[in-house]
């Protein structure tokens, strides 16, 4: 295994085997972590490939001695998803950590319906199968410890991003929240508006244009629940889009004011 | 000099000496083309700086036997710019050259106001002071030979930006017209907006937002008469605003139906 010597395996139990956990275990498998997972469709052949453990019953999985427990569901899930767990299988106190592209959320769930005797951690991990292809050097990882006891185990999770070079950024779930509707959700919503408009490039790209139909592009490529996700769970993100609606209404007046002007200069 | 031998030294007469021009003179200087400029304001003391002659007035500009004139001047500027020359001081036919970021206004102004026998170049150098600060290669230049009986000093003109290693793009000013609006205008238009809203960079930037504040960036760095220039004179634009105003409208009805059924999943 990759593990530094300092690192000693984690055993880490993912709840969504989608397209961000299959993105994060590639990592943690290198490090030479204990991998197990569940989620609602059935992934026992790709997680087979991977050589790592699928379980399609959720007692069994929760019952095999994870010390880590990481929810990987969508946004939109994530309340269904925990508050159908049969936590009296849990065979040990637990650090459950989420790493959902919003975080007031999935603190709020977690500290009501997690057993007290389990550890939390939301995070936030800013980059995804798109950014993060060449590796995660100076990719940003957001978390807040929310509810830590065992910091030994909080600790060895986090080494598995740092180890990669991440630059660990530690900050209130609401910080994050705010934050990131002026900018992740902000830039997902541009993404799906040029998206709409079919935007493609054109033989006389402009640098900056060029820009957009990347942005179009990598937004383009999330689920429609993640972006759903981000606007109905972040408290913040509503004033965001009517900022938008506002901006644009805005430019609009500036420049049909400069075509008046234009048409009738005296004015 | 650095022109290379099959070149031989162009003289440039410009008009509108504003910060685009300013840009493009370093390199031509730098091929050894001999330059002489004017503007509506008073740029002696630059010009002197740069080695270069500049005219405070008109008539000894003309008279200063150019063999291109190259129009630099603010889109919106341009009919009033070129309706005021005295061309009876021009003293041999020559070749007119635009840089305008919208081409059929000028094209049409161009054609309707210069003497016959005077050739009609238009251009669009698909870049500006920030793309281009690390020099034009591969960069793209547009152009359209609208009325050329001088092959020489048209290709002559040409080799400026073609042994800069820009890609050289010969299309029809409508063309163009229709894929900038789809592109720059709708570039510009987002850059205004971003910076309409105050967006900055924060401490959990994503990658595709940093792209973003790029886009913000180097479009606010452009004049506004620029950005209305590239409305108000390409047909193609007020589309285009109306299909952004529209597709932001679309997004933000997806996501608030999709949160009306998170909130009844009934429906
Ligand atoms: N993609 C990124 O770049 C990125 C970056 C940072 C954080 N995140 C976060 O990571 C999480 C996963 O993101 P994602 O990109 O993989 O796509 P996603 O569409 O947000 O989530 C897909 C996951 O949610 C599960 N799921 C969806 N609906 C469900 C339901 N009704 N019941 C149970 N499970 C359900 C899926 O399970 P099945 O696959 O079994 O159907 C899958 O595991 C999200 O919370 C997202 O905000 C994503
Ligand atoms: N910036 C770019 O990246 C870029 C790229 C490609 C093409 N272009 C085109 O290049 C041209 C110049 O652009 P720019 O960036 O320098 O800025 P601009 O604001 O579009 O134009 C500034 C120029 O217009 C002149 N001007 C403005 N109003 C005038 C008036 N009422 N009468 C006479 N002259 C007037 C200014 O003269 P004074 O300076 O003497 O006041 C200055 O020379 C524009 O047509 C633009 O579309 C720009």
């Amino acid at each position: 295994t990759m593990t530094s010597p300092s690192q000693k395996p984690l055993k880490v139990g993912i709840i969504g085997f989608g397209p961000f956990a299959q993105f994060l275990v590639k990592t943690m498998i290198k490090q030479g972590h204990s991998i197990k997972a569940t989620s609602r469709s059935d992934y026992t052949q790709l997680c087979t490939h991977l050589g790592i453990s699928f379980f399609r019953d959720m007692k069994a999985f929760l019952e095999s001695n994870n010390e880590v427990i990481l929810l990987c569901t969508s946004i939109l899930s994530l309340s269904q998803v925990i508050n159908s767990l049969p936590f009296n299988c849990l065979t040990q106190p637990t650090l459950f950590v989420d790493v959902l592209s919003v975080k007031e959320y999935p603190r709020d769930l977690m500290l009501q319906v997690l057993p007290q005797d389990s550890d939390v951690l939301c995070t936030h991990p800013m980059f995804g199968p798109e950014s993060g292809k060449d590796g995660w050097n100076d990719l940003t990882f957001m978390y807040e410890k929310v509810r830590i006891t065992n910091e030994a185990t909080c600790s060895s999770f986090l080494q598995i991003f740092a180890t990669e070079g991440c630059k660990m950024m530690e900050m209130t779930c609401e910080e994050h929240d705010k934050l990131s509707a002026r900018s992740q959700f902000l830039t997902h919503t541009i993404g799906r508006v040029l998206s709409e408009m079919e935007v493609e490039p054109t033989p006389i790209d402009t640098k900056g244009f060029q820009k957009l139909v990347q942005v179009k592009e990598s937004t383009s490529r999330d689920s429609f629940d993640l972006f759903s996700g981000l606007f109905i769970h972040n408290r913040f993100a509503k004033q965001q889009l009517m900022n938008i609606e506002l901006a644009v209404e805005t430019i609009k007046q500036q420049l049909v004011k400069r075509m008046n002007e234009q048409v009738d200069p005296s004015i």
